[in-house]
């Protein structure tokens, strides 16, 4: 049994393990919501912490707090953003949907810790007071929301390394291989050629454009709805408290915080995130086709298209033995299924922000934190497991080259496209080359063929035609 | 310029298409709702006619209309549902969301037919009154719904014997495939054999399941919501108009509905078309995956998998001459992504229900409608222009089976998994065949490679093992 | 540093920690895949175990291993079936698809308890062997899906109560409140009566609906794919392994589980679960419209419906001094619009069944699992802090139904819907009561009116009618 | 029986209805592909004109086609861009996953136009050759998706438009009621004061914020895949040809198109439009709570919140006499649940982009073009129907501001939150002003509370506070 205290607020005592920093809101809330195992990740208690440490440095700059009481607060406040007190955050994400509780949570734990600083046992509420001082100038309702999207636009800062990760490695490829000339696939048939560089780079760009989109989020990202305090209009905060609170924020995380020109917004509506997650979207979907292709392209050893050769790594059936699979493309597709999965939530978050306050707060910073780091270790996981190492088939590759039925299309400028259907059709259902059809048909002589039937020509645009490179 | 006449209801005039035999209401949501193009299908209509005209039998039959009126207004109603009359439901799907502007629409079109086969003139509202008799004893709210769930019902009646259709022609696969014996693919690498005929049965197996997926819906189909009138307590209706109606509406459409225990969930809720939708959305799966799987076994026809031969559908690519594609994977494939995203729909639609009254009801009905329709078209044309016109392409099937190295899995009971897994190392090391590394190692004599490694006995359980089949 | 042993199997040597039971495919899996924090609940796991337990005693039944091997598998995998090895699964979600690592996990950890208990050390892989004896007749591509709907089926009977508890509270309600009449809301506008009692009686209703639903699931979860082995074939398990093991199994968890008729559908394909999310969604549209109308009908306390009082729960506003909040009904929507998303994500991973083997099977268990164990927590949290602890507010109940204007309605079948318009609109437009709008316009008499428009009657089908109750 | 003619390709003869100018592969697509009843939008098929006219123009120009054939050519693409050749497009969305049967049908209408201008009857395929001049230098599977990214960013443009007219009609709003101070409502509750005007510049930052979002998606929207051809590479076009294309197209449109760097990803993969359906998917949760508040505050007329005042628009309920609903709410929010079901859709085809060539391309261009449509129509009836109509209720909003228990949140600054808690659980209690409440627990004089609990101060930052405005 633990000991307890007993803390007294405003709306009645109750008894805390008394090992704990949490005060009575935060202990009534841990009975109250006991669904599921989510709870926040790192990232988010890092930026409550941010936001409460901002808070009381701009609080002491504009006078609204003394700096016996705002330095403590602050010294407190940067203790949770330094992950020092994880384990003072109990509540699960299916909490009030506004994340009340955790800033409660927040504005309990730096109230104790301020106040044992000075002296004073856990659960005094005095000289720091959670609401009065911790809160000085706030609401749950602004400063949720803005750790939200310090989170939020944290986490698409550390996302873009890890996609580089990917694109660099992709990039390496692109560029190693750039000349290995092998079948190309529309509709899962065989077309015309391709290289497998050019296969590695249309996957890099998709990781390229991919950054870029992330990036394109962050000018809706950055201006914080601090400062609304309850309902979006300011009540009860400094008027230059947005702007100093701002100044503050982006001198501790190194990112250019503005306050939004519209508080209720981003209070009330999380169309911000919605987009976010909509761009984690696209990248799943291009993610997900490059886990696919590579599976596609690496199928076999045998009995595939065995164009690639799958890294051999360590695991293997449990019943075929020594088959290699592409495990990491599976890990990797999976992971794009949950990210699309998660848009839909916060999706449905969002569309039902009811006036001034949107209460589906901790669903949506769960989903969209959760997407941008899955998305980030399957990436890194997938560079350096599967596309590092990576082998194409050459043998392999050169033979599906050889005997595919579409090198004919290089002929179309030459005969036309309804001469070249005729070879093309008498080669498969004679299931001879394409040479001999064009010869036993008359259309085209061997030495022509030889000549203008080059796939090695075939992979950009002009050098086949007439007078082409 | 059309000929117009002047209608006035209680809100008002307004000037109509002499033609048109709709009345004011449904004017006036003409030009209040200039959104999309999407109409409801013939099958809403229809059940919009089916329930106007079992009302005003119910209604006759219990008294609460005299002969002279309830008989031209069913007579009416009748031509909705016959389809004589599409033309005169012009409003779009995006209206308001109780459906109200559809029901009155038939409300007016009836009052204006039966009071012309009494031979007044359209507009007249008399002696046959849209509101006092044709909707009588009911309302939009409990009317609309009621027409929702007779369209589904009869959607799910129309579905079944198509998606027999198509499981019917993967039955008669895998009857006559049952003997060929090829690789399976797990994790899209080559495995141990299976044969042509247990894919096409697992397929089978996937549409039959899908067939009893939508009949177990039914139970929560056919009880109706008729009778709740405005808000679910039935006000201003006959005590046993639920009854009486769900006995004349058995009668015209052979389906066993029944009144609903609970008229406010039925209004105020549409669960049972989110879990409808859900089987719908669970049949898309099902034929995503059979799209998928006959377009990758389909694939080549040299450089990919080729083991199932593709029918040449008289199409092919712009560019590339005589390319045959699996055209008719890509629709289907097409319509289950359709299906899983109008399930979305639905379920966002369904999930917004407030009160006694869900506002999304033609939302609703739109997409569980066109989902089941879109699906019913596609297994058809599938079964027809690929399940029935596929071939298998012996002799890739023969090769592909002969090279795979996981036939080493039958010697896992001789010999052990340990063993066996050096001998498949070694065989695709080496690029020799597994009886020879089988051999080289001393694990296994050529001899019993030959007796213990039978594809044609991997296909089913046991038979490989000693003293097996 | 803790002390390591070295581990081997035949693709090669790995350090693994001393203190751990798992072995070197699992070691390597942890290393593989490094990509989030999410695991496999207890369900789960207890479902492996169990999955394992009854395959020993299936094998040792039929003579394919014998006893001195059996025994200790099956205790091992029992002691995995009670939770006291959960430790021992250190693997992500995010592994390979088909959960063959997990299967492998429980395959070492299982033999090297074994072994232990027959008195060797961890490593030595004998006498029992991971593949060749407690992977005996199985795979994991049979295994894992068996697992995945053992969680399941057990994962839904153990929602059912908890359903059951949501659904008495309302039901409970339901019958407290039957005679408070109030009005009613169509449109999220005035309409006529209903009673307190008839709205908890619809979310009942949708709550026994949705146990039914979950219930129709069953028949297509109990059928395993156990037996199936690599690709669905059965290839190198006894031909009455399937039917003995579920025997076992039944007898283990007191489920009537079945061998599946079509093993290959059962593992290329989990359709199953699709439709069980899919019930899943249903009961999270269910459950959002209650957490929704008990958000609208409790809003105020003074400027909103304020029909129920929602309870004071402790906690409050960080700025709003006593601000109540419907806490419970936004940590319930917040649960709906995640259990919405997960069946996104399932749908997604299951429409990618690609021949023999879907490799989305961690994806999909996660979600599934994940939104039974969320809907189940959120809806007994429900029911106990919220539908038990809500009040009627009788003065504002009454003072609402008395203006509604929508009362007019009963005046219908007396004096037709035109003449009816014509009294509310006057009543709203000079803001007088109904009563003096149709005294004024001479339709009805103030007797009349009090005789025909009573709220008390207007809450059930034919009280207000000529000759009604 | 209309008259037919019969018609040649390499595949096959065929008889076409003669009155039609498309050719046999269009009339084999057409029986083909009987689903559903989804056609191509305007939008799309003008794209796809002029996608043809831009290529014959640049292969003039690069001297590829002789002007004789050149010429024509441009001109049916021309009429097609005009719309004057609708009807000659008869295919479903689900057909070919490439849009290679639309591509074929443009080519094949346009090579009878272009030889009918000639002098040659339908059917000749000469002069002008459908593939091999029509198509020249072009793929389907460059040219359908450029098309695509023509009709989407053209899609665009008429959209921004028409969310400006919905913003401007919210900015009129939010300007002229901006002094109308009213009740604050968050979680649903009662909250501090706000301005009506206040609430709709929320809603129109909503809709600004949703404009931007659109213009960012057009650098990725501008780059076309055209001169890619087959796969990507480019074969069989002139190595110019994609630079003179797009400022051809330029030119036509008025767009400033540009050749993609990698035609590979413009072809394979369809991030761009889950990119901009997203952004769709966005402003869909924007309009949805707007729609969803407005029904809110105009909830009522008498016993909901009742602070504006819905248009009465001649709609009326088919049972309650004079009922008034938000009807442009419900049309409002089924589109934005539709818009969400069809992003859905949208990443679902594109999520299965395999290899060189994405196959659900109609179903992409058809959800994000319906969706565009979809918001824009109801956009547009929303800000003329509903916010241009809508009237604050003074009466009502004073009202419900006055009785509102939040207005003790000004005291926090004076008093602390403890005891501005005690105030508001007493006049809640003992439902007594706050005035009065404060008075008797001795914390505020009447005359204090007068001056410091000003609701007009309590919409900014700081006016309320000691030595605020």
């Amino acid at each position: 049994m633990p000991m307890t205290r007993t803390e007294t607020d405003s709306l009645g005592s109750i008894e805390i393990d008394d090992d704990r920093w949490w005060g009575p809101q935060t202990e009534r809330a841990r009975r109250l919501f006991r669904i599921g195992e989510e709870r926040f990740p790192r990232g988010l208690i890092r930026a409550v912490g941010l936001q409460k440490q901002a808070a009381a440095e701009a609080n002491l700059a504009l006078g609204e707090l003394p700096e016996e009481i705002a330095r403590p607060i602050a010294a407190a406040a940067a203790e949770i953003a330094a992950g020092r007190l994880d384990a003072e955050f109990p509540l699960p994400v299916w909490q009030t949907g506004s994340g009340t509780q955790t800033n409660m949570n927040a504005n309990e734990v730096i109230a104790n810790r301020a106040n044992a600083a000075l002296g004073q046992p856990k659960g005094t509420r005095r000289p720091v007071h959670p609401n009065d001082h911790v809160n000085r100038g706030q609401s749950s309702n602004d400063s949720f929301p803005t750790a939200m999207h310090i989170a939020a636009a944290e986490a698409v800062q550390a996302l873009l390394p890890r996609l580089e990760t990917l694109h660099h490695a992709l990039a390496i490829r692109a560029a190693a291989w750039e000349s290995i000339v092998k079948v190309g696939r529309t509709h899962m048939m065989d077309a015309v050629p391709v290289t497998l560089g050019q296969e590695f780079a249309a996957w890099a760009r998709q990781v390229e454009l991919g950054m870029a989109r992330l990036r394109d989020v962050m000018p809706r990202l950055l201006p914080l709805p601090q400062g609304g305090t309850a309902v979006g209009t300011g009540l009860n905060r400094h008027p230059e408290f947005d702007r100093v609170f701002c100044d503050r924020l982006a001198a501790l995380t190194g990112l250019p915080f503005t306050p939004s020109p519209n508080k209720f917004e981003g209070m009330g509506a999380h169309d911000a995130f919605v987009e976010l997650s909509g761009m984690l979207n696209v990248i799943a979907v291009s993610l997900n086709k490059l886990g696919n292709d590579i599976r596609l392209l690496g199928s076999g050893p045998r009995a595939g298209l065995s164009e690639l050769i799958i890294p051999a790594d360590g695991l293997s059936s449990s019943i075929m033995p020594g088959k290699t699979n592409p495990t990491q493309s599976e890990a990797l597709t999976m992971v794009c299924a949950q990210v699309i999965g998660n848009h839909v939530a916060v999706t449905m978050g969002a569309a039902q922000s009811f006036l001034e306050l949107n209460v589906f707060k901790p669903l949506i910073i769960h989903n969209v934190l959760g997407s941008a780091r899955l998305l980030g270790d399957a990436a890194e996981s997938f560079a350096h497991n599967m596309v590092a190492r990576l082998e194409p088939n050459h043998e392999r590759i050169a033979e599906n080259l050889a005997k595919s039925l579409m090198l004919v299309t290089a002929l179309n400028p030459r005969i036309g496209y309804d001469k070249a259907v005729r070879i093309g059709k008498m080669a498969l259902a004679e299931n001879i080359t394409l040479k001999e059809a064009a010869a036993k048909l008359g259309f085209v002589t061997p030495e022509e063929f030889d000549l203008w039937v080059r796939p090695e020509e075939m992979v950009q645009p002009g050098a086949n035609l007439e007078g082409g490179a």
